[in-house]
């Protein structure tokens, strides 16, 4: 190890103290535009472009209105009608989860994707109604009023409910709120998608089996004692006519997943599935009573996350804007399906354009081909569903979690087993709360290692990562891996004192020089609070008395202002503070070799 | 800078694989026994003395009871009877604050004591009642039960209460789950004891003015409003004694904190205060009727968290097994006062037998000096609380907070304004939560920083701290100042992407070369999850896109395990990730100089 004159160590320097008003802007601005959204028109000097820069920022069409030519509209209408053939039969069925009529499926495909076409920013983005926040909107409003019963305050709860929730999203963009969803992890979601897709598919058991009655409850087991202690009520029909329809769907579903190119296979298949068991009932219904063609399937379902994690708070507002309009013109909740913007981006859609073509055909559909829906068997849109959700449930990226990291993997678990045993709630609650657990988990513990020398370097590293690095005697290197909270101050007092005892147990065994100098690592330490400010004393104090000294390394700028603040660093003295732990390394060889520890302060190199 | 050749690079290792299970003890260990409780049983190799050893641990008294001497006794005899000064009045006070007879406040100083004086392990601790327990448990049953109209059950309830309060001490600790409290900061806990302590104060005004009605809510708004609504009623008698009281009470406190030998002083007080108010009124009630001594004073208060943070798990059951004995014995909710604990220090205790002499001195009031409690003035038990919990609103703690950690501060504030303006519930709630957001927002907003050469040196540091520092310009070299979770992942993309187009476009103004490399320093990553890779996938595609290489410096263990299960490592090229920034810089040089980009692999040392 290199030993150096005590003139050569570098200070550490404390950050000029800053109005305590803007550094409170400055931790506002990141938390609030980490994305700093307004750069283009904040860099703009003059006024007239500032105010066309804002316009196109909030209204996107302007931008790609412009250069918009014709072989842009073939590719949009060729994807917009792909999408329409996809979101026809998926409205339909998902409008069934939500024990809304059929129609507002396709009313919901009409008027949110033109407000989407003019405000949203994604040009990929197909919108329309899905599964999950379709069978949540049917479990929350059951609870309040009967479907059956009273159909017109049912459709008005619907329509009120969408309202609010357009509200909410536009308040959370314009609030700049949309992080809160990142309080979800990617685990959660894989869990939370899987069980709402397994408790879907279980509920269209019900459609399948021609089954009238049905429990209300959306777990396993009352599902499953629902419809054992219903089997001689089984209709055979319904279940061959829905699995051919469903050995059809998946084999297409497969077809498209092994050649990309035949997307479109797919993406017809739903449609061409309703249809061809529309005119099969329409020209067969007084032969095979057992299939079901009229009524309402009872089930539940939820919101997908993922899009607005993507899109942030401005697409959050123009999915708002687009559910307060729905709700005015029969429309119920709607956003981004992720299945469905896949389908569209394939088909290669060029702007948001698709949407518009989306919605033409869907108004087509409407007016001419409604008659026919009425003959739609309900063990299609069963079908539909099922192969929808099937690719939901996604068992490789839970694989994935097991091998990358234990801890989401149990978080994805319990997620898919709170939804699919308990309620979708309880699976809601029970992934945020394990996720905030980890984060608060993770500041609670943070890992401490004892640091060793990388020989013939200055580099000290983990000696549990690198075994050939070396310690020294008669100093104990310990690296904190984490904030110093209120939530860790005791355990890291505790642990660094376990650390020192067995270096010391250590020592007194193979009969070494006793310990002298302890030196912690600051380098990841990322902030301080008071309780760790308190610690840090409490723990020189500690050391005192069994006759050790605390040595720092490396603090950086926000702990160094918290801790000059303090009177840390008076007590322990300035001379204490290295830049580096090579640089405290040479000091403290220094002192223990060619001076006595309470010999005058080393001078500092003026950096 | 300097320049090395490819071959002097040193390696990057990934640690072995460690089996699951092991892995999963080693985490649950570091969680529930960060303190090694049985470090020393564990490493005795007799089993007789390691059940010898069990046992002490369990029962302290086994370890001070041999070295005991006729000097330990004098001292402890003194301490015990100095606080049982204190206990007696004290005791008095806050049963009434719980609306429990004043007798209860004595017995709780009995059997308690003595429990404590076995199992207990630190020997300053004074056993008794609390005001903030007092409070809350009056606040908690008086919900349920009237205790004017029905008292026989509120004090089965408030015995009921105590037994369970104790059952879940003792589960918690053997469960070793005490750091539960450690969710609630230091700033919380001087900000909540500081509400609860000025709303028990302002309940003391009711006994001071000799009010008879009296609010039960314990807002300042409503108390203030039943005074002044009641000022025709205020009673000059009873208000003269109390301030007499409570100058003298304040003044005895105020010398003994100048001049802490002479703490005998105010540890009287009390005591003396209550003997000659009643003497006062035992012979002088006839011609006072404006100054009640009879009956049951309303009012609330709280647990006092700090003992049990320092004693943790063990203190933890002894304290339980404490309260359901206690339980037993018609005493309610006890812990370890700090101030009565400080008495018991100042006085010199020597051991836990403090606590039995303390007993012993109750119990011979109980006996010979109830009769003389019938006569003391309501007012003076008031002056008694209000004394004691002026010591609580730590306004002092509070400006350190604001001068060291303004967000400290603001949960301070918080949880202060939550007590005295809603209630305790309220008060509690906002200051776990504001807590535990503090700990999520350190999390989900990491500080992520540009880092620049100390000149001479291979030292690389935040260029903002360290002005000096000089930054090159192909290189951009960000430094991750804490873990990359789900809660930041989309952060920090959109951060690093900021500082990329804040870089190039600095470039592009001053006309240097173009950017060429983004390296990230992991130092101070702590740890990956699932969604923190794929971010790092997706960033090294932007990256790519814009024709930018990342280059990774110093991955800890946890992420290197991590990283080399996904498939980044493979994606970036093992030979871009370094053991230390200057490496980094240094291979980065030499292949912008002596070779293209998509050389071979440089060969890697081995360390």
């Amino acid at each position: 190890m290199c030993s150096k004159k005590a003139s050569q160590y570098h200070k550490v320097e404390t950050p000029p103290p800053q109005p305590f008003l803007k550094s409170l802007k400055n931790t506002l601005n990141e938390i609030l535009f980490a994305d700093d959204p307004f750069r283009k028109i904040r860099n703009e000097p003059k006024t007239s472009k500032k105010i066309e820069l804002g316009l196109r920022h909030v209204f996107p069409i302007l931008e790609w209105a412009r250069g918009y030519n014709l072989g842009y509209l073939k590719s949009d209408v060729i994807s917009g009608i792909t999408i329409a053939s996809l979101a026809i039969p998926q409205g339909i069925s998902y409008a069934q989860l939500a024990n809304l009529p059929p129609i507002l499926g396709l009313y919901s495909s009409l008027v949110p994707p033109l407000v989407y076409a003019i405000m949203g920013s994604s040009r990929d983005l197909a919108v329309g109604t899905v599964a999950v926040a379709s069978l949540l909107t049917g479990a929350m409003l059951g609870k309040e009023v009967n479907a059956v019963q009273n159909p017109n305050l049912y459709l008005h709860l619907a329509f009120t409910a969408t309202f609010f929730a357009g509200l909410m999203q536009t308040c959370l963009g314009l609030l700049r709120l949309g992080f809160v969803v990142e309080i979800l992890s990617h685990a959660a979601i894989v869990g939370f998608m899987g069980g709402a897709a397994t408790v879907v598919c279980l509920q269209q058991l019900k459609g399948l089996l021609g089954l009238i009655h049905f429990t209300h409850s959306t777990d396993i087991v009352s599902v499953l004692r629902s419809i054992f202690s219903q089997s001689h009520m089984w209709k055979w029909e319904s279940g061959v006519l829905g699995c051919c329809f469903l050995i059809f769907l998946l084999t297409t579903k497969y077809i498209s997943k092994k050649r990309p190119k035949l997307f479109w296979i797919s993406a017809m298949s739903p449609l061409v599935s309703v249809i061809f068991g529309s005119l099969f009932m329409y020209f067969l219904h007084d032969h095979f009573h057992g299939i079901p063609y009229e009524g309402i399937a009872v089930g539940r379902s939820f919101a997908m996350y993922k899009n607005y994690n993507i899109d942030g708070n401005k697409e959050m507002i123009a999915f708002g804007v687009m559910n307060i309009l729905g709700s005015f013109s029969s429309c119920y909740l709607t956003t981004g399906p992720f299945s469905r913007s896949a389908v569209n981006y394939n088909a290669g859609c060029k702007t948001a354009l698709s949407n518009v073509v989306m919605a033409v055909a869907v108004a087509v559909t409407l007016l001419f081909l409604t008659p026919l829906f009425f003959y739609t068997p309900l063990v299609v849109l069963s079908s539909i569903i099922i192969t929808a959700m099937l690719g939901l449930v996604d068992y490789e990226a839970a694989l994935h979690l097991w091998r990358l990291d234990k801890f989401d993997f149990f978080v994805c678990l319990s997620a898919y087993f709170g939804v699919v045993f308990g309620t979708i709630e309880i699976g809601l609650i029970l992934s945020v709360g394990i996720s905030v657990m980890r984060l608060v988990l993770f500041v609670g513990r943070p890992k401490i290692y004892v640091m060793g020398n990388i020989q013939n370097t200055e580099i000290y590293r983990n000696i549990e990562h690198y075994p050939q690095a070396t310690t020294l005697s008669c100093l104990l290197i310990l690296h904190i891996d984490g904030p110093i909270y209120f939530a860790n101050s005791s355990y890291l007092r505790d642990r660094i004192g376990r650390w020192i005892d067995d270096e010391e147990e250590k020592l007194r065994t193979s009969g070494e020089t006793s310990l002298q100098y302890i030196l912690l690592d600051m380098s990841a330490v990322g902030n301080i609070d008071t309780s760790g400010i308190s610690m840090l004393e409490e723990l020189n104090k500690i050391l005192g008395r069994r006759e050790l000294k605390l040595v720092v390394a490396n603090p950086g700028a926000e702990v160094m202002k918290k801790l000059s603040k303090s009177n840390f660093i008076e007590s322990i003295g300035k001379e204490r503070i290295y830049l580096t732990v090579a640089e405290a390394v040479a000091a403290c060889n220094f002192m223990l070799h060619t001076a006595k520890p309470d010999s005058p302060v080393p001078e500092f190199n003026n950096v």
